[in-house]
């Protein structure tokens, strides 16, 4: 699609034709598979995620203009006209995906058959209808048992609170550190409905400890502390990273891809990859975590349908911005998916980069190091390009004791831009030194950049670390646990 | 409490006071019932109901200054100060209540028991427990069964489509004509669940055709129409009987009260009333409608709660307004509970007000009479009362035909105040008609007078007509149906 002139709220004609053809061939998808009797939820799911791209595309142009005129705009500092555009765009994208969601309960959800009801409409007698249908049909992509749609609810909900609590902070311009706490609000009513319909808290004991543990520890409590934890974590470490254009997306875009490959690991191993596809499965009873990376994947794909959507209008020169709003929805679908699948470990090993970019900017975030209000890369008028920002010392400011020689160890391993000059007394003393962020580091190490430039360096850099992470994660997980999922 | 100065963002002393001992008694009762085993969720309901109350209190203060920056402000056009005060804190009241009702979920769902789980973390045997413990026991307000957890996060779900949508329209101002269908996207939730998870869509048939049609008729897709059609009436009709302070929250808690008087007709008949408030039934089996009552009660009592505490700062003079948000959840609340009840129609005969006002303002909805911006009634600031407000017709624009016709008919039936005058030509025009909804008309009624009157009046006619229609619905119930649900 050829992009239209940034101020403009309107369609191109091209891009209204795409997106017409898609939506068509999406509804087509859609129809066909409410007649057919096994229809199969995947590709239910591709035809609404392609629904929602093109939704999310139209409705981000459409609504530029509203959303200015309501205070939701800001200005990209990173460019030479510091000019004003639409802010907090993933509202939108979260509007359309849980729209979309909702649409998609119909299509997998098995219905329960009632076959009588008494006064005031209560089911009296209920007959579990065909959950083995499918099975016994050999469709190996079958649908959800119904008692899975109290999780899909309750993840729905999660879904609704952060990105209300996210629209609330773009809105109200929430504190830092009550902001850092949205993300545990909106993990409430998946964890609650967690403890009431599923209530699992035990882990399986590394291969090394079971002769002192059993083969499964069950953690109780504490396994609801590590999922709150988890919940907190990793939709603001995704809102940490961030500040470049399509930053946000990009790497939002890997993470969910990554997942939905580990997904299709469980659901199509090699050997049995055509008939699956095909709908026959060699064998009757699949592996039994393929319903969880099945409902993983069920979220997935709509998101990768709206984060694309968005990524063509915020990548490199963006049109719109994201908002927190979307780093703290995006982040939350992770965390739904890893805690309902039951994979947060292997979630953990695509979140690397933003483990990393946490723990190094720690020292600025809890006050170690001062912490100017914003820590993008600077732009370079004359030269176009991005460096990397700076926090500058004054004389009167010097750091000291452990955090100068922090600052000097940091420095001395290439992990920190310092630089110092010698006073006129003699003495050395440091006159700025980079901001800690990922995106500065990357900058001291490989030079100034353009801005697209630095976001598809790092956009690899997430992909290249998650790649590698599932393979280790597959390699080492039959050496440390006795038997392993896949 | 006594009321602070309107300008004050902060509790008085009083206010804390009795804020604290309200939240410290429901906490104490709610750590009681989850040491209990045998808790009573109508008991936590009313203890997460004052916690509610006080939350929403304190925060509606707390939080005016930050609507007010963010733009959420309006000035209350009947006062002689056209003091500008926050808007939209029906958001506020929303965010509590839906943060309530999900803590209520461990305290009333059963827990299914996992026996055993493989790999993926997937259940393969599950054990439903214990779901008749509490009948034997003869425990009569007992927990619901895990199958209902769907149903009431697909209300949950619903609740928080209409909020963030009623926020929206706060925020963006959407026209008439798109905000009119915000319940609607609001409703698909709730009747895509209905539609998976129960699915009946038959209807008692009145006995006068019960020989031509037999005691049941299953309308199938006809009646997601009617539930459709319900879901977008309710809400709306209580957003268009606004306009004077306290009106839009005094008409929902006079419904919600009665609605819960209806529940309790259910639960508690007169001739077992004490042994059942101990916990002790006579009956082994309790109705068949009592889960669905009690259901119902669960989403009311909460809701009463922030409501009273909104009340306390809406009423006049008001020192907030609700907005369009409060009024599309308050609607979506009865929506909820009476599709999920299955007691749409017992509903619909405590809307009598709202029917009246709607089908009444039809005339300016559509546009056969010119409808000003706003249509609430007119205040004279000479002598401090409201008149009702008017539409003005000019002598080139003066009605015809069929509209002339309808105006001197309803101005003959005292359902409109006409203002004619004999023009210079000897034929007599229209000057000026009261507006179409029921604050003017009964302005036209029973005069001029305080605002707070006016308030105090329609609730009192709510509260009868709703009394009036229950004790209708009762009466006539036995007669046109051939067995009651009572």
């Amino acid at each position: 699609m050829s992009p239209s002139p940034p101020t403009s709220s309107t369609l191109t004609r091209n891009e209204s034709l795409t997106l017409f053809t898609i939506t068509s061939a999406c509804l087509t998808v859609l129809a066909n598979a409410l007649r057919e009797d096994a229809e199969i939820p995947l590709i239910v799911s591709l035809a609404l995620s392609g629904f929602a791209f093109a939704a999310s595309y139209a409705l981000i142009r459409w609504l530029g203009p509203t959303f200015m005129r309501a205070g939701f705009r800001g200005a990209d500092l990173a460019k030479a006209t510091r000019r004003e555009i639409p802010e907090c765009m993933g509202a939108v994208c979260a509007a359309v995906y849980l729209f979309v969601m909702i649409l998609f309960v119909p299509f997998v959800f098995y219905r329960d058959v009632v076959a009588a009801t008494s006064g005031g409409g209560n089911r009296d007698v209920v007959l579990p209808q065909a959950q083995q249908l499918d099975v016994e049909r050999g469709v190996f992509l079958h649908r959800f048992p119904h008692s899975k749609l109290a999780s899909y609810l309750s993840a729905m909900v999660s879904l609704h609170t952060v990105a209300s609590l996210g629209l609330a902070d773009d809105l109200f311009d929430i504190r830092w550190r009550h902001k850092f706490f949205i993300p545990a609000f909106a993990a409430i009513p998946l964890l609650v409905v967690y403890a009431v319909d599923f209530g699992v808290t035990s882990v399986v004991v590394p291969r090394l400890l079971q002769p002192y543990l059993g083969p499964l520890i069950d953690l109780g409590g504490l396994y609801y502390v590590y999922m709150a934890a988890f919940a907190i974590f990793a939709p603001n470490s995704i809102n940490i990273l961030a500040g470049i254009n399509g930053i946000e997306v990009a790497q939002s875009i890997v993470i969910a891809s990554l997942l939905a490959l580990n997904d299709t690991l469980y659901l199509l191993p090699p050997d049995t990859l055509i008939p699956r596809l095909a709908g026959v499965s060699s064998k009757p009873h699949p592996h039994p975590a393929t319903d969880s990376h099945l409902f993983s994947l069920s979220f997935l794909i709509p998101f990768l349908g709206v984060s694309f959507a968005l990524l063509c209008h915020n990548a490199y020169p963006a049109r719109v911005f994201v908002g927190d709003t979307y780093c703290y929805f995006a982040g939350t679908v992770f965390v739904v998916v890893g805690i309902l699948g039951h994979f947060s470990k292997t979630l953990m090993l695509l979140l690397v980069p933003q483990i990393f970019n946490f723990v190094y900017s720690a020292p600025q975030l809890f006050g170690l190091v001062p912490c100017p209000r914003h820590r993008l890369p600077r732009f370079n008028a004359r030269t176009g390009l991005l460096e990397p920002s700076v926090t500058v010392w004054a004389e009167d400011k010097q750091p000291k004791g452990l955090v100068k020689w922090g600052l000097q160890v940091l420095g001395r391993l290439g992990l920190l831009r310092v630089v110092t000059e010698r006073g006129e007394d003699g003495r050395e003393r440091i006159v700025e030194t980079s901001n800690f962020t990922i995106l500065n580091l990357w900058l001291v190490w490989r030079g100034p950049m353009k801005e697209s430039r630095l976001t598809l360096e790092m956009t690899v850099v997430q992909a290249a670390v998650g790649l590698a992470g599932l393979v280790v994660r597959y390699r080492l997980a039959l050496l440390v646990f006795s038997q392993d999922n896949i």
